[in-house]
């Protein structure tokens, strides 16, 4: 019977059917169960079969179960004693929990759905309609949320769709390239809608009487496969009590500290509120990248002189201080790692080749002579800024080194927002100083020095003393490699592991996913992505090197990751081993990092018990 | 008096004039300098004064010599029995060697000298004039040889520099930034050749009625700073018998052997006149990269099946086994190491920039469709393949990896080389086949497979048996970190010190040396170039790394270096005290190494005896 079953020869009936048709039968089922599940101290999957009025058990397993449901059978096993609060806690998956807390349409919402395809990644998103992965890339980059909404996607595309919030194809299934990489990503993605007629060309797309031009709003639901018009609110997923109860006990076991990656008041409430102890990396360049201000970072790059760029950046000081601001009032009490400009300066100019098509058009069509210079003079100027490999060129503290005025704006600008901060709260922010890129210890003492006599005139000018803190990113392999030298700089440590990953690897990721990283791992050459999951084998090493070098020279020196790893379970209890004092990772994975590494904790223990 | 002199109000007259004044002082002299030199063991400056017929010494010191002369001196006075072998190889600084080595116009050759400017960089070159640094670099990095003809030069030129031959400016002085670079880079300048008329934009200069076009040979003598019509013809400089006696005594206590990088015959011939003992480095791009090969290699990379792709490739095959024939003759009884090709497939095609340029002047030109379709279909490909860190993209293995074809054929040419060898001289090649861009034993694993499986078939099919080697460049962090495990797939190690400096430092050469490098070198951030002395205390690190974690695997895994540094004395030193067991350089610079592995050795013992 059981087999025919299996081969779907015979179909199961509900179990309900049975208090009518064999009573007795079902009590000893329930009976049985009772004694199994308390014997395996788990939810069990019994398969049986009933044969003339006798009940024969064929099998009996660990039950399988949501995200939801998960949570609560622990949290009701610790309530009836079954299980400790330890052993719940590694019955968790911790990718489970995540799924719980990508954002999703607000229920109480009213929508307009234009066409429904395949949920093929969950979560939810809002954005601006593009229609090329360029686009994407050129709105994405500059902090414009947009929705890559395409015919199918394709390796080029990748560098579009890591600025997208979502992507929507009208081609292709569940394991089409743009559902299996949105999925890589953590971003929702609706594949297959086949009512959406794409014109990429035109830019816009077409269900039925609906247009919907370029640039215009969109929202999706991943989970559920619906496209709606305009921008539908979002909520964050479900902190319900179950939740709170398994990471309230998470938070009793585990020893490392969970920041957030935020770079905005928004991203700082939002990770406070699921439990973030800290900020670990608040980027400053999203800030140059706004709208209203891009005019100024470009005519600070464009200054022929440093009294020119001093004018510019100086109108860029104020928004940058209230920036820092909103940020510090919403980390009232609890620490804030702010990096320095990092990204290379002609990120923030248009694309060369964009340039000179616009100067050859001009030229062609014969514009006026005004106007050709200005163009040729932005031509010259973004040409002396184009590297040949940008991420291994002129950014990070290369910049700040260069160029002072530029992180003594960005020091002047946190520590008089300090001060603000100070005098409306009472309250000192806990301020943290960081320098990207460090490969030589006397770029980060030169740096330090900047640093401090900016941050004491500040201080002095405002008559206020508030304690700030500086230290370094380790993201280049030398500065792992001579740690004990850097460490005489630096307060704290903080490993950057995306681009640790990219300089350990000889792998940019730009140009790796999606072309020979995807070839790697569909022909198993790797076993996982060593963006999302840390290469503990290589990129580890360094880190343990990092930590354990750095703290020969200062043994209280805390050290931290801001890469994407903080928020992925197996890196984080790698963290955890090799004796770092916090992760930091995007708000909503916050929860997901208490988590794992509480059970880092918990595992260290078993491995010891038997020996491991 | 001697006061005096210093100051400038007297002035020294010939020694000789006193034989004539005063003999008996002059035989004094004679006799002092005797007991100082056999004292001092060392040629004397002496400083003296005679005063109312008395001698008074002033001062003695080392005397300060030319490259020729310290030679004959060190020679001379090992010959006499003053000083040791040994002694005299300490006496001779390696920097001064190489000097010696550069080519120089052959002295017997007849010039047509059109202008002299400043001797600002010894050597001399010859190469088709240039007239912007793109040009330079678009040619040059073909394998054709240019002359860089500017004004002056700035940072932004020096991606042009590092490929051409030499550069010649009309403006400037001795501290130009065109001769301080080309100086460091060890290439030709002539600077401020006032007489020379430079167009930039048409492409020509004149000297009086001289016009020399774009493309046009010219030469030039950095020493002398003339200016030459035409290719005149160069000879190597002077390995005379002084040199070859201080070599051959380097030769006895060295331990550390010195191959040449080279990728033609001529190279080869050339490193082993200087005394390599075989090819650290064939590079085979750059037999990609000659004209007549080079259509084959676009539309090999333009094929959209393997089909086509092969087909294309096997065209390429009698090309590169010619190459390799001629090598295999060459260095008959030395090993050769040939790197499978490594860089980015887009260095083959054209500029994306310049031909999105020529798509938009045939659409605004109003061209026909064909046309301008073919066009199209340029761009896209260009586009595809362009990447946004080409040094950290899908280059080395990551391209045999993925299209095993293009690594199949080069295997092919080289075994198929190889037998012809054999078969013609009786001689079995020494093939040593070298994987780059390695950074997990699984790429290793696979290359190694598919280069057996290729060689193994070749060998069958030409009924012989030749012995043949596969190893890997260790040239990104990772692989020196993991080189225990790589070392299980390889026969030997070659370390790719460029690219390792690029990755261990986050530097990409082409971005950094003329820009933030150049600031850092200015500003005393760094003491020395990290791409010519090697960084020994970062780099040096994994250098170590990988050859203690490899040999822990293999105890008799051979290690090597071929970057740049492999010419550079204090770097050959670190390579020496690191346990490799050669280093490979330009053939030009091999006399040096062997010096310096022998100057490493003896201050080994020094160090030793003087327990350091």
């Amino acid at each position: 019977q059981g087999e025919d079953v299996v081969a779907g020869v015979r179909h199961p009936r509900p179990l309900e059917e049975m208090r009518e048709v064999m009573p007795e039968v079902l009590d000893q089922l329930y009976e049985i169960r009772a004694i199994l599940e308390k014997h395996y101290r788990d939810m069990q999957d019994i398969e049986f079969t009933i044969e003339e009025g006798k009940l024969y058990l064929l099998q009996t397993r660990n039950g399988k179960r949501t995200a939801q449901a998960a949570l609560k059978i622990a949290v009701d096993m610790v309530a009836e004693g079954l299980i400790s609060k330890e052993e719940a806690l590694l019955r968790v998956d911790p990718a489970q929990l995540d799924q719980l807390l990508h954002p999703r349409l607000d229920p109480k919402g009213d929508y307009q759905v234009i066409a429904t395809g395949l949920g093929a990644s969950p979560g939810a998103a809002v954005g601006k309609a593009v229609f090329s992965a360029e686009e994407a890339e050129e709105r994405g980059s500059k902090g414009e949320p947009v929705i890559l909404v395409r015919w199918e996607t394709n390796p080029d595309d990748i560098h579009g769709l890591i600025h997208a919030q979502g992507v929507i194809t009208s081609h292709g299934g569940m394991t089409s390239h743009a559902a299996v990489v949105a999925r890589g990503m953590g971003k929702p993605c609706i594949a297959g809608v086949q009512e959406m007629k794409i014109d990429a060309e035109a830019k816009r797309f077409t269900v039925g009487d609906i247009v919907v031009n370029d640039g215009d709003w969109i929202s999706m639901d991943g989970a559920t496969g619906r496209v709606i018009l305009g921008q539908a609110k979002l909520v964050a997923a479900g902190i319900d009590e179950n939740v709170n109860a398994v990471l309230s006990w998470a938070d009793e076991v585990r020893r490392l500290s969970v920041r957030a990656n935020a770079d905005t008041p928004e991203d700082a409430r939002k990770a406070r509120e699921f439990g973030a102890e800290g900020i670990g990396l608040c980027r400053t360049e999203h800030m140059f990248m706004e709208e209203h201000r891009l005019p100024h970072v470009r005519n600070m790059i464009m200054s022929e002189t440093t009294e020119e760029r001093e004018q510019h950046l100086a109108k860029l000081l104020p928004f940058q201080r209230e920036d820092f601001v909103g940020i510090f009032r919403a980390m009232s009490g609890l620490p804030v790692t702010i990096r320095l400009l990092d990204p290379p300066l002609h990120e923030f100019l248009p694309n060369y080749t964009e340039v000179m098509l616009e100067l050859e058009r001009l030229r062609l069509t014969g514009a006026d002579a005004e106007k050709l210079q200005e163009q040729e003079k932005l031509a010259a100027k973004v040409k002396a800024l184009s590297e040949a490999n940008p991420m291994l060129g002129t950014r990070g503290c290369r910049l700040g080194i260069q160029w002072p005025e530029i992180y003594a704006m960005q020091v002047r600008a946190i520590m008089e927002a300090a001060a603000d901060v100070l005098e409306e709260t009472g309250e000192q922010p806990h301020v943290e100083i960081m320098i990207p890129l460090v490969a030589f210890e006397e770029e980060l003492r030169r740096m330090r020095v900047l640093v401090e006599e900016t941050a004491e005139a500040v201080l002095k000018e405002r008559g206020v003393s508030i304690d700030y803190t500086v230290g370094t990113m380790i993201e280049i392999p030398r500065a792992a490699l001579t740690a004990d030298q850097i460490a005489r700089q630096a307060d704290f440590f903080s490993f950057g592991t995306n681009d640790l990953t990219q300089t350990t690897l000889g792998f940019s990721r730009d140009d790796a996913e999606g072309k020979f990283l995807t070839y790697y791992l569909r022909t198993d050459l790797l076993k996982s992505n060593p963006f999302e999951k840390l290469d503990q084998e290589g990129v580890g090493q360094l880190v343990i090197m990092g930590v354990q070098k750095g703290r020969s020279v200062k043994p209280q020196l805390k050290t931290g990751i801001c890469g994407e790893h903080g928020g992925e379970p197996s890196s984080v209890k790698f963290c955890h081993r090799a004796g770092l004092n916090y992760v930091s990772c995007s708000p909503y994975r916050v929860p997901l990092a208490r988590l794992a590494a509480a059970q880092a904790v918990l595992e260290e223990k078993t491995a010891v018990q038997t020996g491991d």
